[in-house]
C-alpha cells in the first residue's frame, strides 16, 4: 500500500481529510516499515515537519501554496539542500562545507508547498544506469521481495523510494537515462525533462550539455501536477490529447533490438492496444541512430569528458582510490579526447539533431525504455565486466535522448512472469514536453494495459 | 586619388554621373596601374561586367537594387564566388572544385546590385594578423611608397585594394582582429561584425566560434552604406549619435602597454578632441584583460583547436607540407588541448563575457587597434620568431574582443612621422553593432583629426 499519488494526496489536504504535519510522521513510519538502509542517504525531520506546519496553516486557512501544498517528496541526493553536505553518492565530499542555501528547484519546491523529507541514493555523481552504490550501499528493487534486484540509475533511490510508496514523488537528475531507467525497473512513471526546462543551479553536475531535471511518481498525472507546482503554476497547463490524433513512431533501429521476451511482448502489446484506439502508430527508418555508438567510438563520451572537467582535479589525488572505479573507468574514458574530438562531436550532434528532428516531425517516438526488466544484484557486484555489459544495455534506449537533446516519460507497460515490471518510452525533441505530456496522459492506461 | 566612396558612388550612380559598366573598366585600369601582383588572387572580370550591365539597365530605369546598386567590391578569398576556387590564400586548396554557388553574403551583395570584381589576398587560412603570404605573395601596403611593409592580415588584399582606391569596399573576416589591424595598418575603416550578423555559408573557416564577417572601406558611413545594402535594407537604419551622449571607456589594462609613440600620442589627441566635443571619456579598470592570455597559456587557444577541426586530416597527410610552416605553427598550438581543456577554456569564457560586458555597462570601449603601425616586410620575412613577435603584437588589443565576443570598428587617427596611418578603435558587447556604428558615424573627424 503506497501513502497516496500527488493527485489523491492533494485532494485529501486541500479536502482536510489528511493532514500535512501527519503525512510526515506517515513518511517516517514508513521509512522505518521498509527498512532499507541503503535507501536514504540522509533524512530531513525537523526540515520536513517545520515545512509541514507551515503547509497545515495554508491548508487550514484555506489558501495552499499550490495543487501540491503539503505533499512529501524527497530528493536525488545531489540537489544542495540548505544546512546539510550533498554527497552526490560520494564519501569525498562528505568533508565539504554544507551548502548555504537551497538548489533552485528545492527552493521552487518549498514555494509551492512541499515537504522535503530528506536525500535518497544515487550511483556516485550519477554516473551509470544501474544504481551499485560501494559507499551507502544499493537500494534495493521494491519489485520483488525474494531476489536483491538493481533499482536501476543514477536515481537509484528516487525510483525506489517511490515505487517503496514512501513518499508520491521524487526528484532525480537525468544525463544518460537516470530518470526514466529506475522509472522502467520500478514499474514508477519517470519524466525526463527538456535541457533548460527547470533551473540547474545548486544540482552537482556530471555532464553541463546534457544533464536534466525530473520527477519519478506513480503516474503520468503526478508528474504533471509536480511539474506545474515546481514552476510555479496554480494548474497544470497541459490538458489530455485526442489518442485519435497522437501520431507514434517506432524506430526501425537497433533500439527494437534484442529486447528481452516480456518487453517485446509487453511492448507490442501496448502498441496493439494504441492501434486499436485509434493511434497512428507506425515504423519509421531511422539507421542514423546506429552511428550514435560509432561516434562515441571515433571521438570519445560526450558525458565521461563534461564528467572529468568535474572531477579532473579529484580524480589525479589521493581521493580518486575513494571513488567507485566503475565511476572512475567511465569518467576515464576523456582521457585521450582532444580538442578536436570535441569539436567534431559537438558539431556532429547538431547536425544529428537537425535532420533526425526533421525526419521525426511532429511524431513522438516510442520505444521500450530498457531492452531488459531489473537484473539481480549479485552477478554485477561479482563481475564488472558483466557490469559493464548490463550497464550499457540499460542505457542503450534512453541514452540517445539526451544525445539528441530529447525530452521523454517512461510509463509502465505490465511485468514479466517474474513480476518485475517492463517500461514503455516517449521521446519527443526539444522544448515539446506540454505535447508529450499530453499524449503521456491520454495513453497512460492503454500502455499499463 | 582613389575611384570613390561608397556613398561619392552611390551618388553618382544614381544620379548618371558616373555608369556601372565604366566603373568596372576603371577598377581594371586601375589593378593594373597599381601593378602589385600579389594583390588579387583572381579578378572575375567576366562577372563584373555581366553584373554591371545589370546594374546599368536598373539604375537608368530609375530603379536601383539598393543604395549600393552599380559599386564594385572584392571579396577575401575565402568567400565562395560560383564557379572559381576557393584558395583561403593557400595552394593545397586550387585542386578542389569550382564553388557550386555563391556564399551567402556574396548572393546578398548580388541582390544589392553590387559588382564583385574579384578575389583578394589574405594569409594562408586566415591565420595570422600580419598579411605575410609566401604562396601569392604578400601584398603591399599603399601607405609607403618606398619601403615593403605588412598590409597586415589576414585580410591583406582587403585593407590594401581599398587602401589602393582601387575598389571602395572590400569584405573581409576577422577571427582575432583580421579586419581591424590591416584597416589600422592601411589606414581605412574596418567594422568587424558580431557573431551572427551575417549568414556563414560558404564562408572558409577559420574558428567557427569566433569567425566574423565585415566590410573594410573609407568611411564609417561606407561600411553603414554597405552592411545595409548586404541586409537587404533600402537604407541605413543608423543615425549619428550626439557626440555629449555618448560614454566612453579607457581599458586600464594591459591594452594600452607598451605602445608605440605615434600610437600613443595619436591615440591621447583624439581622446583630448572627444572630450573637447563633450563626449565622456573616462579610464575603467578591467584587469581581468590580463587574464587572457593566461587563460590560453593553461588551456590553448580557441582559434588553434577550431582551426585543427578544419585541417587535421590535411596537416597529417602530404599537404603538410605546402602550408606556410607559420600558420602550422599557430593551428599545432592545439595539439596538446584535451577535450577537458576545451570545456574549461570555453567556460572560463563565458563567465568572463558576462563579468566584463557588465563592467562597461553601456559606455563603449575605446584603445588603438594596434599598439604599432604597419612594420617592413623584410625583417618579419627573415626571422620567423621577429615574425611571431609581431604578430603577437598586432592581435593584442583585437584579438581580445573576438574572445569576448566583441564587435569593433577601426577609425584611421592620423599618421606617424613616416606618414604611416595609426587606428582607433571602439569595442561593444556582442549585438551592439548599431549602436557601435553610430558612435562611430559621430566621432569619425574628430578620430581623424
Amino acid at each position: 500500500m503506497s501513502i497516496g499519488t500527488v493527485s489523491q494526496l492533494s485532494r485529501d489536504l486541500r479536502s482536510g481529510k489528511r493532514d500535512p504535519v501527519d503525512l510526515v510522521a506517515e513518511v517516517f513510519d514508513r521509512i522505518t516499515a521498509h527498512g532499507d538502509p541503503a535507501l536514504f542517504i540522509r533524512t530531513l525531520r525537523p526540515r520536513a515537519e517545520a515545512e509541514a506546519q507551515a503547509a497545515r496553516l495554508r491548508l487550514r486557512a484555506g489558501n495552499p501554496a499550490s495543487l501540491a501544498d503539503g505533499v512529501p517528496m524527497a530528493w536525488k541526493d545531489l540537489f544542495d539542500l540548505q544546512g546539510t553536505v550533498t554527497t552526490a553518492g560520494s564519501v569525498v565530499l562528505r568533508g565539504d562545507v554544507p551548502a548555504a542555501r537551497d538548489a533552485a528547484l528545492v527552493h521552487a519546491a518549498m514555494r509551492a508547498g512541499m515537504v522535503s523529507v530528506g536525500a535518497v541514493n544515487m550511483t556516485e555523481f550519477a554516473y551509470s544506469g544501474i544504481g551499485l552504490n560501494p559507499h551507502y550501499g544499493t537500494p534495493r528493487n521494491p519489485c520483488d521481495p525474494v531476489v536483491a534486484r538493481s533499482p536501476g540509475g543514477s536515481s537509484s533511490g528516487s525510483g525506489a523510494v517511490v515505487a517503496a510508496g514512501i513518499v508520491p514523488v521524487s526528484i532525480g537528475t537525468d544525463t544518460g537515462g537516470s530518470i526514466r531507467i529506475p522509472a522502467s525497473f520500478n514499474g514508477v512513471v519517470g519524466y525526463k525533462t527538456s535541457v533548460g526546462h527547470y533551473p540547474m543551479d545548486g544540482v552537482f553536475p556530471l555532464s553541463r550539455t546534457l544533464d536534466t531535471l525530473g520527477p519519478l511518481a506513480q503516474t503520468v498525472e503526478d508528474c504533471v501536477l509536480t511539474d506545474a507546482a515546481l514552476r510555479g503554476l496554480r494548474a497544470p497547463a497541459i490538458a489530455v490529447a485526442s489518442v485519435t490524433l497522437l501520431d507514434f513512431v517506432i524506430p526501425d533501429s537497433h533500439m527494437m533490438d534484442d529486447l528481452s521476451p516480456a518487453v517485446a511482448a509487453n511492448f507490442e502489446a501496448a502498441v496493439a492496444r494504441l492501434s486499436a484506439a485509434g493511434a497512428r502508430v507506425r515504423p519509421i527508418a531511422l539507421p542514423e541512430l546506429r552511428e550514435v555508438a560509432d561516434l562515441m567510438g571515433r571521438y570519445g563520451p560526450l558525458t565521461s569528458a563534461e564528467a572529468m572537467d568535474v572531477h579532473r582535479e579529484r580524480l589525479s589525488g589521493p581521493d580518486a582510490a575513494r571513488v567507485d572505479p566503475r565511476v572512475v573507468r567511465r569518467i576515464r574514458m576523456a582521457d585521450g579526447m582532444s580538442a578536436v574530438d570535441l569539436i567534431r562531436l559537438t558539431r556532429a550532434r547538431a547536425d544529428w539533431i537537425g535532420r533526425i528532428n526533421a525526419r521525426l516531425g511532429s511524431a513522438i517516438l516510442i520505444c521500450p525504455t530498457t531492452p531488459s526488466v531489473a537484473m539481480p544484484i549479485a552477478p554485477l557486484e561479482a563481475d564488472v565486466e558483466v557490469f559493464f555489459h548490463h550497464n550499457f544495455r540499460a542505457l542503450r534506449n534512453t541514452a540517445i535522448g539526451n544525445f539528441l537533446d530529447w525530452c521523454g516519460l517512461s510509463i509502465p507497460s505490465g511485468q514479466d512472469s517474474d513480476s518485475m515490471p517492463t517500461g514503455f518510452m516517449l521521446c519527443a525533441p526539444r522544448g515539446q514536453d506540454a505535447r508529450m505530456l499530453a499524449a503521456g496522459l491520454s495513453i497512460e492506461r492503454l500502455v499499463r494495459g
